[in-house]
């Protein structure tokens, strides 16, 4: 069998202590301490030393691919999450229903909730769009879970530089969209005249109308944010040679697989939130590396506990990650090279992502085992692979498996 | 209160050892090895592994600028610290007032004196110059400390791509500017005009004749070097979002200051020499942080004992620096991030900038402190940084006093 690589992403693990400790140097955490003693450590700056990844850029970053080329804002990695198969060229958006009231032009009209109240059966509604509106251009409307959804805009001559129309607050008119350069023009009118349709079909629509009987909130109008163009990116495989399996329950993560032509498993159970089922995840994990060369696992509830700034729950879900990467541990250490790291960090006392470095653990028959016998923020450091950037993972493990090129003679 | 940022920039602290020692790690430094207690701590390459940096070249890296970019040469820094406003397109050198004996045109004549026997009185043959060379195109000239000066050219289709004038030794003659490319050879004859214009009026000045009766060197010969074209760079406040004060005494760092747009400080007693008065530029920089977001305080005359070669010197300084930062560890560290490090080696072996990296402590509410407990060249890269790039600095500061954007969602 081919050596395979598999990457263990705990998102927002990484933090700042408080009295000296955070959560992952306070857990009990006995199978990662052992992959620290058996491997070789050290931190790393996702993109680069100071700047906070946002988690779309870091995993693409994790991936090898830069993001400064690559990344053009949400929209593209989301369209590829809801499943729209994306073209270079394509202008694309991260889409919410909405409720507006009042009179005239939807510009006119002002945002009462940005969720729709928290709308979830789109489907009707995504159907009349799609068959209503008439733009002098294709376009593609999809759901994504809830009241989400993503809009790309594909035909000649169309830019990114333009505005979002969702206001971010609600008490606000619906913002027009806007060139922020000459040559996107033609994208805000085309965007500005999708904006108008759309609402007059979602306002009128029977499923609207029983909506508001119910006492619930319409889902009268799509707010748009995030929007980046397609840029052309080989996807993983083609890059390097292997084939990627991404196990996520996360849209944004799934997107990100999507985005660089990877398969996308969620295991049943597999939520990407605090009630996910771990042990469901890290089966389906095992089983992807069967058929995929490069697999990605990503586990995602640290990050809210960071963003809630909650000290304990964060320590209690990482000692619960430990425990259940256990059957990991046991994979077959000359034929699987095992990445344990996290995409940024997400302080309890910052509530944000940080640029922190973020410890990594690589595993493997073979790399320079070191001193370090902890995986905690206080100890990486001190290992043998000192301070690396996130683009080199790669790399670095694809020569650790035997797969790198030689450059040069 | 906003939070802020102190860098602390010993110049020339960092050393190669000497039957082990150095003198930072020999000096009794217990302030600064407190703050290595409660800090991160590291090494750091100011512009990159192996390249010896100028003071200029790594101070404009220390605060986040591409010296690669924005740096073409040591004329604009002056030309800034010497008080002109220079423009993006401007042409700039260094000027030295000297001495030369001979017949015929100024380049047929020989320097006696690069320093015009220091002389220090320059305003009236400034003047003089000013009111009586006639160029194709405007200048700018400005006297500095002693025999210094700056000139500044000031018109269309301007280039920098041409040789110096002074000589750089005595017994040599003056050197014609010449172009090093084609489109430097406009530039070149202004230079050359400039030249003979100068000496002839300077040659002709009561002043020198004055200073010939009393045996002194004339200052007849104006010796231009460091030729730069200003480049087009934004300022620190521009680029970062914060209000920068530069306390320092010494001319080219106050130019890096003011070649940024920062508010450049020279308390009283202030001299950028070995008698400064530490004590004094430590309050001024204490005062300068309620005015100001980001306070760059420059401490000189460790360089000038490492040029010199004077071991005890500077180990002798270095602890007469200790003693006088001690308010700056009272300053409250949840509202002032502080930074230590030096802007390159200054080796008592080689009495010049050397690249060897240079010890880095970040002291912060929130950083991951870790175990080293001195600041020396051979604790410092024991720390939690690793190896860092002086170009990174600003970014990491930032973030960890949370005001750095996030790249991605």
């Amino acid at each position: 069998m081919d050596k395979k690589i598999l990457m263990v992403i705990i998102d927002g693990l990484a933090d700042r202590p408080i009295d000296g400790k955070t959560p992952l140097s306070s857990a009990k955490t006995p199978n990662m301490d052992k992959l620290a003693s058996n491997g070789i450590n050290g931190i790393m700056d996702t993109i680069s030393p100071g700047i906070r990844p946002g988690s779309d850029t870091a995993h693409l970053t994790l991936l090898g691919f830069d993001p400064y080329q690559c990344y053009s804002g949400r929209g593209p990695i989301e369209a590829t999450g809801a499943g729209i198969d994306i073209l270079s060229g394509d202008v694309c958006f991260r889409v919410n229903f909405g409720t507006v009231e009042g009179e005239g032009s939807v510009f006119d009209k002002t945002v009462t909730d940005r969720r729709a109240g928290r709308i979830s059966e789109t489907d009707e509604l995504v159907k009349a769009i799609n068959e209503n509106v008439e733009l002098d251009v294709d376009f593609i409307f999809k759901r994504g879970t809830g009241h989400r959804g993503a809009l790309v805009i594909r035909g000649e001559g169309l830019s990114d530089e333009i505005t979002a129309t969702d206001p971010k607050s609600i008490g606000k008119k619906v913002k027009k969209c806007k060139a922020t350069r000459d040559k996107g023009e033609k994208t805000a009118q085309i965007v500005n005249s999708f904006m108008e349709q759309a609402h007059r079909i979602l306002d009128q629509h029977p499923y609207n109308k029983e909506r508001e009987k119910e006492g619930l909130m319409k889902g009268n109008v799509l707010l748009l944010r995030g929007v980046g163009l397609t840029p052309q990116v080989p996807s993983f495989e083609e890059r390097f040679g292997m084939k990627l399996g991404v196990v996520a329950g996360t849209t944004l993560i799934k997107g990100v697989g999507k985005f660089l032509k990877g398969d996308v498993i969620t295991p049943p159970g597999v939520t990407g939130g605090k009630d996910t089922d771990l042990s469901a995840k890290i089966e389906g994990c095992i089983e992807a590396l069967e058929t995929h060369d490069f697999v990605l696992l990503h586990i995602k509830a640290t990050d809210e506990y960071g963003h809630d700034g909650d000290f304990e729950g964060k320590k209690a879900f990482v000692e619960s990650v430990d425990h259940n990467i256990k059957p990991l541990m046991e994979l077959d250490p000359q034929e699987v090279l095992l990445i344990l790291t996290a995409d940024h960090s997400t302080p309890i006392m910052v509530k944000e992502h940080t640029a922190d470095p973020v410890p990594v653990i690589i595993s493997h028959e073979g790399v320079r085992v070191d001193d370090v016998s902890a995986f905690s923020e206080f100890e990486a450091y001190k290992g043998g692979l000192c301070r690396i950037r996130g683009r080199d993972l790669v790399n670095i493990s694809m020569d650790l498996i035997d797969k790198s090129q030689k450059f040069g003679a």
